[in-house]
């Protein structure tokens, strides 16, 4: 059971966690809790390391931001102790959870659940572990996994303990078919694959961190997303995200994802030449700046081609600059850019077997009169980028088209 | 050097630390620094675990309060790096600071101090210490040492280093002839004995905390009280904690202490047989309330005896219960109580080799018209219990009596 920063923010939401715990505990299952930095602690911590240092040493900054779940695993042991439910907390480094020494985004190495097994059976201890934490073997020092790593940690952790289930509680209690603020008559999914919910994931669906369906997909963990907010007593099923063979009747799109964080760059009058492509997205990686969806299309005249393509609008006015700097190398007429727009994508591993799928929505969209700037496709997805203001419109016409909306 | 958690309190003060930490290491010195948690927080975090569970597994409540100080040591790691001085965070279990498993009031049992002296001559490292915690060897669980162990620690790194000297930074520059908000003439000491220090300690001079002195005297370890708000560029001296031998003029007083945390009880007409003071005393023993000053005065009738001892005022309300409730086994006639009390003590070496310091003190009161509820006397104190209204009175004569007043 992993319970995140939202779900830990007090003592009275940690007693509400508690209650969720003891509801396992005593229907006979062996249980680990992953639990996060209260909310707003990780946030107040991280502005006390840029402030004590605006370049700082990542393993000092583990070391301080690590402290806020060293807080709440322990005051969760507590609170279900007084609960007469037996439990202790362990630390990163106590378990331990061995990362690589990527501090501040480290990778999770090896993790020796025997201990926590052990006290399953010996004691019926209920194991509360800090998620987001581990140690570098070697340095003793503690590392921590990067922003949304308790997801992860509650992967790595089910999967070392050998855990039939990874239940991760979130103020949402379930993944939606889309954005309910946008779509009421949007459904929850009662299956979806580990396929889907990684495309999901990293196209905006803020449910769960990309890196702990990954880990989940490879390591076979079946993860269920649920509500945090339900009566302990009595709570709703969530999603289960699992292998597509569970699946028996795939829909041929599952959900529709939009991300507003994109940006548009479109390079007029390229030279048509070897190599420019090169030129462009080779400064742009070197500086980190991940791009998405590129489009070329041959200009009028036959010697230049106009490019555009998409970077994360957070990092746009340094790709912008980038590029500038580079004008007299890359040869390019003009530079236009646009952040006022948006990805709208549908996701289904039914589109392997089913031709026309993009299509029936380019259609769809253009009878809206929303214009498309950019299109990319992938085996189970395909993502268009669209004027902002159409965001919402464009989503419900999606959700409508591929059947998606609930009953009235 | 230590600094408490008024000198860390935020961002501005852990510079300010920095600074005199820098100072040091300009200076060619080798240094460790140990830290508390930012004043506050530690009332915060066993806030949260009383909420959490009132009766809290001690264990849990080390693992959460202990955050507070690993917090801090990675924050001034940090800062010190940013003004260009080589620095590590450590916390307990990475020296590791091992403890009896006695939580919430551990006691150290052993430092291995080899790698912060390796890295001071290898790497001009500066190790920033967490105060406060260690770590049990056997169950791999953090400890810590109980309110104002920081100073323990301080002392305990300083020994297993082999430190010249261990500066306890504070509130206040030194250490006092007496409380200078009530005796405007008190003098700063340049050196006090450790036998002094520890009666000042355990008498209410709240600057040291008693279990650091009685560490510091066995180990041997100079210990420096200073100011943390001194300009970190141009500090004046503190007060030096050593050896008697070391203090070559010695002052028959060297101090005037007070406490108020003092309650007066009186039982009148005690049965005056073998076994009653047994009978009183070891029901408050094992209700863990001290017992400190004990007079006992024959009644007029020479069957029975009147008994009057003090107790802290925090356990006045509990003592008068457990004497109400054995009135019929201690048997007595009535019993009275005071909580406006105080006790004033005079401290100094000198005395043990000087007569008569206590009846100059009885004569100097007596002409005040301040009447003595009770005495005590050591070999290098005396104490007086008086009413609480002539405090600043008693404190004032008997500071001019014994010569400490400075020069106008």
């Amino acid at each position: 059971m992993k319970f995140g920063g939202t779900s830990v923010a007090d003592i009275d939401r940690i007693r509400n966690v508690a209650r969720h715990v003891k509801r396992e505990v005593d229907a006979g299952n062996q249980v680990a809790v992953i639990v996060s930095a209260m909310s707003g602690k990780t946030n107040e911590l991280v502005g006390w390391c840029s402030q004590a240092s605006p370049l700082h040493d990542a393993r000092e900054y583990d070391a301080v931001v690590a402290s806020g779940e060293q807080v709440t695993s322990g005051l969760l042991a507590l609170t279900l102790q007084h609960m007469g439910v037996q439990a202790r907390s362990w630390q990163g480094w106590q378990i331990p959870i061995l990362t690589s020494q990527a501090h501040g985004s480290a990778r999770i190495e090896g993790i020796d659940g025997s201990e926590i097994v052990k006290r399953f059976t010996e004691r019926e201890e209920v194991a509360v572990v800090a998620g987001f934490q581990g140690l570098h073997k070697d340095t003793g020092r503690i590392t921590t996994l990067g922003r949304g790593g308790s997801d992860t940690s509650a992967v790595a952790i089910a999967a070392a303990i050998g855990a039939d289930r990874c239940d991760i509680y979130t103020d949402v209690d379930g993944v939606y078919t889309t954005d309910p603020r946008i779509v009421p008559r949007a459904k929850k999914l009662d299956k979806v694959s580990f396929e889907e919910m990684l495309e999901m994931a990293s196209l905006g669906a803020k449910v769960l961190q990309v890196r702990s369906v990954e880990l989940a997909m490879v390591q076979g963990v079946r993860l269920f997303v649920r509500s945090s907010f339900d009566d302990p007593d009595n709570p709703t099923e969530g999603t289960l995200i699992c292998d597509e063979e569970e699946i028996v009747e795939q829909q041929v799109v599952t959900g529709i994802a939009y991300s507003k964080d994109e940006a548009q760059i479109t390079l007029r009058r390229v030279a048509d030449k070897p190599g420019v492509a090169a030129g462009i997205f080779v400064p742009l990686a070197e500086s980190n700046i991940n791009v998405d969806m590129i489009i070329q299309v041959v200009s009028n005249d036959a010697h230049t081609t106009d490019l555009t393509f998409t970077v994360p609008s957070a990092e746009y006015a340094r790709a912008v600059k980038i590029l500038e700097d580079a004008r007299d190398v890359i040869g390019y007429e003009q530079l236009e850019g646009a952040t006022d727009v948006v990805k709208i994508s549908a996701i289904g591993i039914g589109m392997r077997s089913h031709a026309g799928v993009a299509s029936a929505a380019f259609k769809a969209l253009a009878e809206k009169g929303i214009n498309i700037r950019a299109i990319t496709t992938s085996e189970i997805k395909f993502s268009l980028l669209i004027d902002k203001d159409y965001t919402e419109l464009a989503v419900r016409t999606l959700h409508s088209l591929y059947g998606l909306d609930k009953a009235a």
